[in-house]
């Protein structure tokens, strides 16, 4: 597999960097080929802009995904988004390396997908869910957090992880296509053990030892929705 | 009340930035006092970085919450992370006024988000949910969106919009303790007539002027939860 790892921490020698660095370690162990896009170690720009763009084809008013899409088409995107552009294409596997910040993507990410997952090349129209852009790649979640494990699920203070993941996991990548696995997630971090931190990493490991092999999680297809994106048949 | 809008769009006369225009002409001439941070026009950056704090607790290793949290203590904020928790301390409701992107707000947004939303201030330790540090002041959040309303419903396409935006609305503004109203959305914004743009602009306006009055979206507290936060009974 090509494997592009997205990894963003504010801190170089964060634990968060000791899993994408065993990633890497393992990935290429097994003879995958590993890409990384450190956004901190890049300073990439996060804020979505009229910039973006070498021609505009609307100077006047700016419609981003339009714009986007006329980009793609006539070779008019910023170098820096074009070279991430070219990474995701070569992508078999899309691993996202963050700390999770107020349940979500740190906002040098979220810049990422904002500016990166164009329109007319991962979605448009009709083509998302299943139909996506990116059907075919796989993408894994990799995150910190500072909670306790027992802060989520049904009946915990949190609700379920998965719940507070909808739109990064469904809402983006899902919704370009992509097969979702489930996230990988080192709990409780600026707490624990050295130990703890070891057990983490060698789990993370043994995950990304057989990942090719994982079922993503499953999702509604389109095929049970018609034209106008109304369910075929209830489901309840 | 003092109302601070919190506005973000690429693109200055969006549709958005009509909605943030009405809602600071009828706050206004309702008596409130509106301050507006519109993130473009400061070209506010969003990226989380030890360059945050004017001194480092650690300058060795960052740990961010941590870092806010000294700096909070020492007076030891970046100037525009002090601006704007100034504005923050003083609002008794605050409006993110946005372009959804990727079911979320776009990348600008999150980064004030991640920076101004102090630990020490905002949540900490058990301070949050209904003991949060924001408690008492109201939010709401007002964004446009390509999508259809019809593209969301417990059966539809995209499931319900409000387990999108939980993340955002529980895990951000509820977790710091504020009143959550139901978030005022515009569909459909890109494919619409001039008319029906309009109409959103009238509701949006009505919307506005008994917003003091409005009851909160109902989340759990932590009354429900002991000192482990693992919940008192069960509720299913």
């Amino acid at each position: 597999m090509n494997v592009l790892i997205i990894h963003a921490h504010p801190e170089p020698r964060s634990f968060t960097t000791a899993l994408k660095d065993t990633a890497v370690d393992e990935l290429s162990r097994r003879g995958h080929t590993v890409e990384i896009s450190d956004l901190y170690a890049m300073n990439f720009d996060p804020v979505a802009k009229g910039g973006d763009f070498t021609s505009r084809h609307d100077p006047q008013y700016l419609v981003y995904a339009l714009e986007q899409r006329k980009a793609l088409a006539s070779g008019g995107l910023a170098p820096d988004i074009a070279a991430e552009v070219e990474k995701l294409r070569g992508a078999d596997l899309i691993i996202l390396s963050f700390p999770m910040f107020w349940f979500s993507v740190p906002a040098i990410m979220k810049g990422w997908i904002d500016r990166v997952l164009l329109s007319g090349l991962c979605y448009g129209g009709r083509r998302f869910y299943d139909r996506g852009g990116l059907r075919g790649k796989r993408m894994l979640a990799a995150f910190t957090l500072g909670s306790r494990e027992t802060m989520f699920g049904a009946q915990a203070v949190h609700g379920e992880l998965e719940a507070m993941l909808r739109p990064l996991l469904r809402g983006t990548f899902y919704y370009v296509g992509c097969d979702v696995l489930q996230p990988f997630v080192a709990w409780h971090v600026p707490y624990i053990s050295g130990a703890d931190r070891d057990a983490f990493l060698a789990r993370y490991r043994t995950r990304l030892s057989g990942i090719e092999l994982e079922q993503p999680i499953a999702y509604p297809s389109l095929d049970d929705f018609d034209d106008d994106m109304m369910p075929l048949r209830s489901s309840s």
